[in-house]
């Protein structure tokens, strides 16, 4: 072999800045293994170690053989051949999210994806073109801005308020875009305690983000990965049960009520599409082309959980919602007792979702990341990724989910001494 | 609900007729399930008969423990927690690769994708911008015409000869990409027995094709899809084993020396990238905004199966490919044997892959198809799909791959009476 062969050009999105936050940040965790970290949106590792897919494999082979009149041979087999690029169980999410939210669909409409973020990727190639912008609330899961930008869409940054994306500012992006002679195709918005922002949309702002979507004609992404840490007693519908304009496609996942290694989401897409069908046919149809299907055996784990859970994703979220939400409780209680009341230093207090984003008075950037580590042996998320512009610059993400009582005591004392350091 | 909601606007690449073609030919499939079918390229159902996923987990977890000293609790969360977007098996697969095929790469250098799809797709991506070009050996797998298609790049058909893509035709393409200011990037190449054409390079056509590539600075993608099927005897170096300058790409799959429905396969991509590192971690950080990581489930029943073979492709695949140059043999023997000798009707003679191209005197179109389903009961693969000319409207493509002996004989006795009527 040559020594030394020349470079080979790769398209610039791969450097993009987006793109780099997330790789540092698990070389961080890499490098310091015994830090205590705030930084992963993962499930508890008691969920994970309590798990074994074996027994869902088995009830989801029953199911087929038992409700599907299928034989035991053509069960099998479904488990271990190609399978439709739509999915195996789009039968099962429909009837759970008309069970859970009254959200009615046809089984077509629901496309089985490789976790959320396939889900968002396909969803965001059928609905935008060349040109077009879609509409992010901002800050926002870099998972959304990474695949605009290896679609080659423009991100035009919506801020969150108390209750959500500003309407005004993307009623004013709406007339921006065309005033520019192309269109606002899509808002991602995750109503209930948004990735990081920890905001939760009121019933009201829900109501008007679709007004002002049928209004202007763009397609609202609902991302409820965290919905499910709503206490049942305190929930507002979501998106996609409001819908009676077909401006939502809604999108879930069973990382975090189910585990996240098996890698399946969904997408619920009823829009009519022109030639006739759904939208749910067109992303089934995209998804041919980026993985031709969802691993059919991880399907068959997730239909076994939705059917122990009697066909409710609600049932299978309900324990582990409680459980996060205590979680998040010692957090902020930690930080209230904690932390420095430094100038410039404040916290967010979200009563849902995973997160907390404390403000500092400093950088939150790689170098304190790296101090934080070395030093302090506690680890968080840098929010720079997560901004289009400077604001996240002084804001760390911390995660109350893959930590127990006592790891989010030590690590928040561990901040404290940090922040005390350099506040 | 409205009774009508008005249609959503979508990426016009969903109604390509390159997407539109597999659909239909599905749809046609699930109207006639008692058909004999030539069209699956997918394995023979007494392979999937026989596959059990659950004693390659433990072969993988015992793995995990014993040669790479992970607790029990560790190996078990590495099946279910978020992975690394690079994959779980990467050192395996490397190992493999270089015992089979002496191909010696760091592991970082492998990427574990959602089957071969997943592992093209990302590989047109990172190394193709706006405008480029990529040229295909053509005819091409519509799935890599179908994921140039949705990353918006312009794919230019290279024909094929007995030896492969025309390489003086993709030295014209190179100049012409670069008269109109743009580079040629990529060609897609599948050197064993290509589907559909059945080419397989001869070794001097493998080293020109590396010459041009390195005076033209374009990267092969080389889909070693079916290598499996030639005999250890009767073998030439796969591209990537007589790449000394890392022009090329390599794309491995699990779905035809595995089972399908675990969606795991893998790109090689060692060339250095700008900033240090490999095109790998490009390939893996691209992966993160598409699909994050490949189920390690699936990872593992692959990493199982990889280490029940001696770490070795070829010895996962020999068996197999044995069984499938069998079935081909006989496909042939009774297309010679009842096929009527009709003017126009002809078909060629691979002695590998899984396909066998027959050209009629009639359009094999999407009515032809129809009609051969519903009055002789037998299936087979419309070529439109494959080609971007029109060279590919009267060919047939005829699997072998998924039949048994008595299906071979009955179904190419149904074809012949079908040429019969229409020639």
């Amino acid at each position: 072999m040559n020594a030394a062969p020349a470079e080979v050009w790769t398209h610039p999105v791969v450097t993009d800045p987006v793109m780099g936050s997330i790789g540092f940040l698990n070389e961080v965790m890499s490098r310091y293994p015994d830090a205590i970290s705030f930084a992963p949106g993962a499930p508890a590792p008691l969920f994970i170690d309590a798990f074994d897919h074996e027994p869902h494999i088995r009830r989801y082979l029953d199911h087929l053989r038992h409700d599907r009149g299928m034989s035991d041979v053509a069960a099998r087999r479904s488990l271990y051949e190609y399978g439709p690029s739509r999915g195996l169980i789009s039968d099962l999410i429909a009837a759970a999210l008309a069970r859970d939210h009254r959200i009615e669909v046809p089984p077509r409409a629901v496309v089985v994806t490789v976790g959320a973020q396939e889900a968002i990727f396909l969803a965001l190639r059928a609905l935008a073109g060349t040109g077009d912008h879609i509409a992010v609330a901002h800050p926002c899961f870099p998972g959304v801005l990474g695949a605009a930008r290896v679609l080659g869409l423009t991100v035009v940054p919506i801020d969150v308020t108390a209750s959500g994306p500003d309407l005004r500012l993307l009623d004013d992006a709406c007339g921006r875009a065309e005033s520019e002679g192309v269109r606002l195709r899509v808002c991602y918005a995750a109503p209930d305690y948004a990735n990081p922002s920890g905001t939760r949309m009121p019933l009201s702002a829900r109501r008007d983000l679709l007004s002002l979507a049928h209004e202007r004609g763009f397609v609202v992404l609902e991302d409820n990965a965290y919905g499910f840490t709503v206490d049942d007693a305190d929930e507002f519908a979501p998106l996609k049960a409001l819908d009676d304009r077909t401006s939502v496609v809604h999108v879930g996942t069973f990382a975090k009520i189910g585990v996240p290694g098996l890698r399946v989401g969904f997408a619920v897409a009823d829009q009519p599409v022109r030639g006739g069908g759904l939208l749910g046919d067109h992303l089934a149809t995209l998804k041919s082309m980026v993985t031709v299907n969802t691993a059919p055996l991880a399907q068959a784990v997730v239909g076994g959980l939705l059917l122990q859970h009697g066909v409710s994703l609600r049932a299978l979220g309900r324990e582990k919602g409680a459980f996060y939400r205590r979680n998040l409780r010692l957090l902020l209680a930690e930080l209230d007792a904690r932390m420095p009341r430094a100038p410039g230093t404040s916290w967010e207090r979200p009563a849902g979702g995973f997160f907390v984003r404390v403000k500092l008075p400093v950088a939150a950037d790689e170098a304190l990341l790296e101090r934080s580590a070395s030093r302090f042996g506690v680890l968080w998320t840098p929010m720079s990724g997560f901004h289009l512009d400077a604001e996240g610059d002084r804001v760390m993400r911390l995660s109350c989910s893959y930590l127990d009582d006592e790891q989010i005591r030590s690590g928040v004392a561990r901040l404290a001494a940090l922040v005390r350091e350099v506040a």
